[in-house]
């Protein structure tokens, strides 16, 4: 099979698909993306990247800045983390604020709101918002190798005008001494993060360390293999929120959504794959994205629940 | 590395080691076992075994059986199943019955009680439980080539005596309609299940059809590659209740504990593994059993979540 | 004002209410009840009766039994009751299995489903439910002076062959040791005296005790004043499941509902009332019931929570 | 019996208690106080006031500021606050958050944080903080015909230094649209209204009006006999957070309590009583003055469960 061949299926499927999902309504200035677009790009093991649709499109990656957020966050504290955020599905409807309040604070895993902040908190070390944007800003252009990978500045000051219920949960862990600077700092971080613009090209090559074992593709390490092969495991148990175990039935590979759309998915030592269309699913979910992960990974045979034989 | 050699290294690893868990208490028959035992069995792609320390005592599988009852279950209804079975890991210290209040008796995946007594349901369809039983025992004979694989009546009559919490979760969910025959041959097929017993070894034997994309060693198909690859999902996502996270976090491939002490390990592609060790953690998973796994997959490098080069 | 004046406008107001709510249907002999009927009794502190509409029309008295139960338990085994069962109104949208799994099986109080089920345990002591369901018949024919009280076998036939979720209740607390006899025969206790048919006349007649601070009207004493007291609190905190609050707020006295449509409600020194209309409201509880009492409170001024002189 | 003399026992038995709980520590100005101290004060129908103890002593009323809050909200909107507020008890040992993500932002009850929150949205307006405080102080100042009462500026303070948990509920309800105005206003008039400091006489003044079903005792009405009935009906069945059932069942006369170790117990009729005690109990109540106020009603009679000519 012929991967380019491949990507211009799956175009053309998601091009004419009916249900194409509710684009995310509660920050506004998502709410204004186009629900039409659709974009893939593959980046391989061999150093290639093939793309398809709206791949060259900027978006707002939202939760996917958390898989960056939390490699950066270990780099600097390492296994102390995890003292502080669990590494469990949320595995519940209810979102995770009934479920700071019986475990004491402590979010169940980096990947749902509550655990993210935690994250940012650590990330932001006794400095300023700005130096700690700017760091994963560094982060996600050596990743990519691009430059221009920028901020888009309305999204994050839509998220703060309106992000009382993450207000709350950054205030709810500080109460239990898990968030330990100020809130307004924490969130202000956690907002820039999230309001990150990437394209489907740029965040299939941000993803390649964690499709090769922790290796940039220069050669660099940017992670040990042990923690790059924890990290894919933390995307696939919890990468997807309450529908996390149903993406794993489904597509078989790690991967880690964002409410705009996007979602980043790894088969190691294969592929890093990154997809957006704006439309969600009900648990919040790129709808088409998910569907074309689905169709990507039954054509290829990528699951790291097969022999590896068997996709080759 | 040499595989023979490292299941001395392990044998040896948990011989010295202080801290064994606690055999699980509530059912009084388990309570007796002896909690110094340790066994482990690998069978390879190429039709090899290996074994170190008790691998031929047989013990009680437990909830391992789940997943035997889940394959024979889908094999009747297909994905019908999946109407009364989340697939979602259950995600919460607090046990099952809160969720099956929330989300009307359709309990969160197969591999908790609550599932694998809907799955014990279908299965059991109109028929006596002996019937229902007699089933699932000639299957795990099939899978092993062992025909002198029991059930421990002793045992099955413990749990029935005192599984008035499975009584609990059974009539609730047939109160929402999701029990559908009576509640005591449900029950009494369930525990017949658990109470089946199994060494290391045929328990490694066993789980060859996951290993080998759902085929059996002897060439005929259990279940298809595709339905195989789904149910080493479950098992990464729900194997080892609300420590799933933490084993898909440090060990990194699918697996699937029991009460009893033992755990079945699959390495698509490359490995069926079983391990057991009667003392429990605070989670109710093996305490050795899941240190030898871990000590394996770190020593082999078999993972999930690294290339499959890496391991090789 | 005068009372039977006022028991006249009470029926002619419900004989014109559109909205009667709906007859309780988990419960099949309970369906086929008649939701057009409506009846009244007031036994008052010197000794009369007045009664209005179907009073003398029998139904089932379900969950108003409980506050009978509760009164021979407490007789039985004193305070100690209160280690197996709390006086917390549950609070709860949610049901109580919840919280008994949160409380470790102590239901919140004695008028849910939960508590009566423990409060059972105690009345059955080490006999068959026939001897506990004939202790309870002759309680209720004393207090109200009248021999001919039965119990509804078609009801308590009916309970038994549907009541899957009372039996997930017992077998859970049974899990927890707080339900100590065989669960068949405590629900069998259980379903009987919720059969108990009384018709408002009969119940307002057995309520008077509760209004005499623990006195029959034949002098002889009930329990003493503090426990009635302490009845009656529970009444007002728990009465009407987790619309207590909105009941006291609403009319202001002590009150049990039962899902036949029954209320049996107190105002302590002056009157123990009695209505019932069979179809319910959302929250479980007679529609024209409650409305009848918050009228008869609204126009005689009758509130525990107004001073004395108000309502005389 | 003679009040006075009832005063002085009640007085010397607290004085003699060795178990007198733990000082509040959450918020630091109240860790300060000497828990040594115990007041009583007892404004009766006859115009009466006696006293014992430190009952001129003022202290922090905290969430007894509650009930004059409700009193104010309910004037300026009227029942349009039951839309935004529940009138069910809480019910749960777990905190308020968890119902409030069930319940979609509606606070169980006013006498909760997060139902207070509300009440102060409602009487903040769309003023500054500074006009709905001075409001509270003219209201309590009426209803006491004292002037000296006033706001303690440090204990303001520290609850807004570290009042992380209310600013959770705050935020997380301005997510639902159930706080209108901005968080820090509203918290910034809770946290003064909850720091006005009373002593035990004042507060026994203050509360007259819930006594004389809804008079000021200078003739004026400050709400009608029905509020009055009902805000009464609030305290009984809500005004010791999860102890609620317990304080009716143990005490039997509805009364608020606050963290500052003071309660305002009303008996419709016949007495406004204030105790304080800064220790409290498990279920963060005054430890000496819930027992306190559990002794003047047995030695009284006083219940709003009893005959009303058995307390005379």
């Amino acid at each position: 099979m012929d991967l380019s061949d491949l990507l211009t299926d799956i175009v053309a499927t998601m091009a004419s698909a009916e249900d194409r999902g509710q684009v995310a309504s509660y920050i506004p200035e998502l709410a204004k993306v186009d629900a039409a677009q659709f974009g893939i790009a593959i980046a391989t093991a061999d150093g290639r990247v093939r793309t398809g649709g709206d791949a060259d499109s900027g978006f707002s990656i939202q939760s996917i800045s958390k898989v960056f957020a939390l490699t950066l966050a270990l780099g600097k504290v390492g296994d102390q983390l995890w003292d502080r955020v669990g590494r469990e599905p949320s595995g519940n409807a209810f979102n995770s604020i009934v479920q700071l309040e019986q475990e004491q604070g402590i979010p169940r895993n980096p990947f749902i709101n509550a655990g993210a902040i935690v994250v940012s908190d650590v990330n932001l070390g006794g400095h300023q918002p700005r130096v700690a944007i700017g760091e994963m800003l560094r982060f996600v252009r050596y990743l990519t190798g691009e430059d221009d990978i920028i901020i888009n500045e309305d999204v994050a000051t839509s998220e703060t005008a309106t992000g009382f219920r993450n207000m709350a949960l950054a205030n709810y862990m500080r109460a239990f001494g898990n968030v330990r600077h100020p809130v307004d700092l924490v969130l202000g971080s956690y907002f820039h993060q999230c309001a990150i613009e990437m394209s489907c090209r740029q965040l299939a090559l941000a993803g390649r360390y964690l499709m090769l074992d922790g290796r940039h593709p220069d050669g660099g390490r940017v992670v040990s293999p042990s923690r790059a092969r924890r990290i894919n495991a933390l995307m696939l148990t919890c990468g997807h929120y309450d529908a996390s175990g149903d993406f794993a039935f489904r597509v078989g590979i790690p991967g880690k959504s964002g409410v705009g759309g996007g979602i980043l998915a790894i088969v190691p030592g294969r592929a890093s794959i990154a997809v957006w269309s704006p439309g969600l699913n009900a648990s919040g979910n790129s709808q088409l994205g998910t569907q074309a992960l689905e169709m990507l990974a039954r054509r290829t045979g990528w699951s790291v629940f097969s022999p590896p034989e068997e996709g080759d």
